[in-house]
């Protein structure tokens, strides 16, 4: 039995680790750590978990924590793990991290973006870019898993094989993101109230998104160069979801005449069925069948598909899933299960809630 | 393995089987029945089901099924099962019914309210009202179980202990029922679409509404004498939940000198631990804690209430839980464990989601 | 040309009292009061009047307002007014109050219900419950509106015609309130958050909503003697709109032979016709119709209907209405038309917004 | 005063633009045409217009209508109004379409894209395209306005002045689009059901939408030269509005030395204040602030802001209003103004509701 802390139980996503793990036959939540409810019952915070869990909320002791526990996640506010983690903690047990703090290889561009120091830069090497479907074996290796954000992980899998395949030039592409409003935390804030964000839709955060460079380090990779894309994130009027429309031109291939061709959709599908046909958790749609929210919810699904536009020879990735589920708390899960050599969908098959 | 056939397969409460069967280490669909989708993938209806289902929908045959399954649940229209059901079928397959076709045990009243003749009146008396709280012996041995309507297992399990008890004046019930939208169904209607339910509230079927009978007849066998009432249902724009907010007279107990006394809300709290404390699927809240339907969405469980109002001399009852789980396809699967010896809660365990 | 102050004029009532009264004609805004954003432009807050409002917010002084202005309307906590209201400012300007400082005639009834010492109780007796189909005259003659409450005005006069005509039993009423969540405010609280509120439906303030003496004292009137009910609030989804789920038993008439018999729908709906038929905000439907909230949005209407249930005996009255309108700035800006003897609809009959 | 007659006054934009009449001083609506309602109340179809309007609708009588009113709004299906539009209808009476017969001109692109043959292509010259912030001084002249889609109204105020200026290069314009469900219209479809749109969002028409042409037409008077680009609408939870997030790359001026420089910000921010700062429903927002659709919900107002990204090299214009008004009926009245030398602005001065 995996024993299991948690910090950070009771934001949105924390929540939905709890949920997750509950139903996950391997693991045993020990700690459910939340500095705003500490003593408080988890059930009293929660209520959906009443009866299901009996524990209180505590503190965020790391170093008690990890005396008692195999794995911590920690879903908690950027900076908060970069200032308390180091080398003896890790020698103790091993992380999945929610936040941000180790997703970026330059420390730099972190500061830049999060404007805030980073405290631990020494330890930004060990830590492996939790998506899985790219980095499985490296995270089956490592202590340190930094659990990718939700609109990288939806917009990197959207994107990663034609850009690999080198079937798009790196330099036009354009992220367009839709996102439920879990994304935006639990937090009490005038802007997030119902009255705010229903019959609503806004663009937020644009040309200035923190994910921003943690979806350009992912498909620089992919390219093998160095990519800067825009990403504009939007606020949508539902709980959870994440949509991805990305937009890139098509490479013509260098014809036998000097003529150039696109290549043809059929082609193009051809490339995600092989890097995707595998996957447990990667879905790619039939021809002409747009992926939507709706049909991934509360599953770690994320369903992607494509459509050619010939006329001005761009190609539209399109990426659907649940911004709690493979996007944070899900994701997490299956990272775990490479930790620890567990088969990588344990507790993470059950189909997605409709309606 | 047990193995299921579903008619009406496509429906919201058809859809919603499907996904709690597929978690059922017991169970195989091995019949999706749905007239309007003959020969279609199932996935291309439910399309979170894409690489999950692969079975294309079929007829409503039920004598070809009934030699193929061991147990057939029919989602379908008031009318469709007492047409083809009878004794033949029921000696080779078992039949969880979640229409109103048995649950009525008065022919003549079922025929009022539904307004359509009953087909096989004959089987009525074998049909036990599959609420398994209520009666789970009885489910046990049956090969016919009606399931129950979705307003009337929030009400009565709301309401049955204080009425059951003698505690409240059966000739003052008034129940105020809430329901998401997908209690209306798929159908294709204006009424349904989108931009009429959202940001409205209405009631429907005020003092008409077909649930009616089904709960007063419930009722009077708690309190052992007829029962009529008031039930009026509300469509709220959300998805998925039922809220019940019943409303009835405290019996005053006879004091020594003749002058009554009203039952203190402890002692009315007492009753409902008794009577739920060991169930499974029905949580009785601490005191003060209101019903919302939020905690208990994509669950089978059913949060019970009370508040006592000493200016008026009433107790409100309170229920919330999830029309399409215990209101409908987790209800018929709890009733499909019981039918064939499995614990009561198998498949049925997972916590609900939120948000 | 009127001059108005808004004290509270960034909470939701308040920004639909500006929307209300820049569409009237003979009105002008002086004064947008809000401590909380003082000297930002009001359009910052609401940015629907972007390019329509040039002003920045003000601080509360009362008495500076009272020089340069002739109604102040105030949509503040309660206990504000109460606390700086006196004789020497209402010889000066009209107030029209949103909250419920002066809408309860027993002070020591509002100090129970509200939990505040009262600030100014001698001046309780001026004020005048501002329910304009009511209390029309006495409105005219004022110098200080008690703007009704909320769910109070819809309850009010989704009952009155039946209690005032002495057909329904005053002891049996039982009101079920159904309200949108602009209704609660726009404070920074956790419950209040898109994602707790969207996709539930809660009961609250069960046996203790505030707004129960405020219809109750009102309802008294009607009846001639005290009244005591249930009143039971939800919070639904949406953002606008308040229905009301009221049922009473009928009272039989005496028969000529001692036999009691039961009023018939057709004489109830003709008192209705009585009460409302000249009317310009209170629609009695046509029978059979219920009443949506939906059909009301955005305008001072209040649709009305009723429905008899011959098996119990008992009426259910409905009425919808917007909260924020007819429930708050749109009645208030009613009473400023009676209070300066302006047309009572003046700038109050654009249509309901649909959808 | 204006007599107008709308046919296809039961769809959403037929039901906002019976709204708008009703509140504008000048006109008077003689025929509420709707196929599908003949002989039936409006007001029993639209609720929100009891004792509003008491007229029952008609059959689409083009010719008995001419003889009665002084315009036509044609609400109504592609193809319909160019089957029955002839030159002796227009001597009689003006035309404004909401529909997309006369917004192409030239008729192989739009039998192309509406895969129907037009019926009266010889009028698609006398047509003038109703975008009146471009348009204005054609429109006062003409007899048949098109009235602008709603997608294209929202894209092309928002790109216009960049590219009209040869700031951005025209063959980068990638226009990522949001709308809400009226735009899907009230035809009883499976897929606009409330637990079909509901919790989710999707994109759809990808590359193939109908209102493509016409965005690439106008941009192309803007550019002065053949315009191609993508267009992607996605359908969000919510009644009303649309959001526009269009790209393109900025254009570097020539340097002195040859070497290029982009244009600031400040520069390009210049330019909108030239081209709206004079307008009344295009409001150019200050630097930073997104536009929303919340904050121009029933009204006139199109909220437009652009963001530069130096990294890209790109420029994101952003553009929010309400599809029904200025998408629709608004624009159409605005038009309707333009026709008769009203003031543009009649009737249309209401703010926005929120919440």
């Amino acid at each position: 039995m995996i024993r299991a802390g948690i910090i950070g139980a009771t934001g949105y996503a924390g929540g939905e680790l709890v949920r997750l793990l509950l139903g996950h036959k391997d693991v045993e939540i020990k700690w459910y750590g939340s500095r705003s409810y500490i003593e408080q019952e988890y059930a009293s915070v929660y209520r959906n978990l009443f009866q299901i869990v009996d524990d209180v909320c505590r503190d965020d002791n790391m170093k008690e924590l990890a005396e008692q526990v195999d794995v911590i996640f920690t879903a908690t506010p950027q900076g908060f793990l970069a200032s308390v983690l180091d080398e003896e903690l890790l020698k103790k047990v091993k992380v999945v991290d929610l936040s941000a703090d180790y997703r970026i290889s330059d420390v730099s561009v972190y500061e830049q973006w999060y404007q805030i120091p980073h405290r631990s830069p020494q330890l930004i090497d060990q830590a492996v870019y939790g998506l899985c479907e790219i980095n499985r074996d490296r995270i089956r290796k490592t202590r340190l898993v930094a659990n990718p954000g939700c609109y990288p992980t939806c917009s990197i899998l959207s994107i990663w094989p034609l850009l690999k395949e080198g079937l798009i030039d790196p330099d036009t592409i354009i992220i367009d993101a839709k996102s439920g409003t879990s994304g935006a935390g639990r937090g009490a804030k005038v802007q997030n109230l119902f009255c705010e964000v229903n019959e609503n839709i806004k663009a937020y955060g644009v040309a200035s998104h923190r994910h921003t460079p943690e979806i350009e380090e992912q498909l620089s990779r992919a390219a093998g160069r160095p990519v800067i894309l825009n990403f504009t994130p939007h606020l949508v009027p539902m709980n959870r979801g994440i949509l991805v429309t990305a937009y890139a031109s098509l490479k013509e291939a260098a014809g036998p005449e000097g003529g150039g061709s696109l290549p043809s959709e059929a082609q193009l599908r051809e490339v995600y069925e092989r890097y995707y046909g595998k996957e447990r958790f990667v879905r790619f749609l039939p021809a002409g069948i747009c992926p939507e929210t709706r049909w991934v919810e509360g599953s770690n699904y994320v369903d992607v598909n494509i459509a050619v536009d010939p006329r001005t020879k761009r190609v539209i990735m399109m990426g659907a899933m649940d911004n709690l589920v493979k996007g944070a708390a899900g994701q997490a899960v299956q990272n775990m299960n490479l930790l620890f050599g567990l088969p990588e969908e344990e507790g993470l098959m059950m189909p997605p809630l409709f309606p």
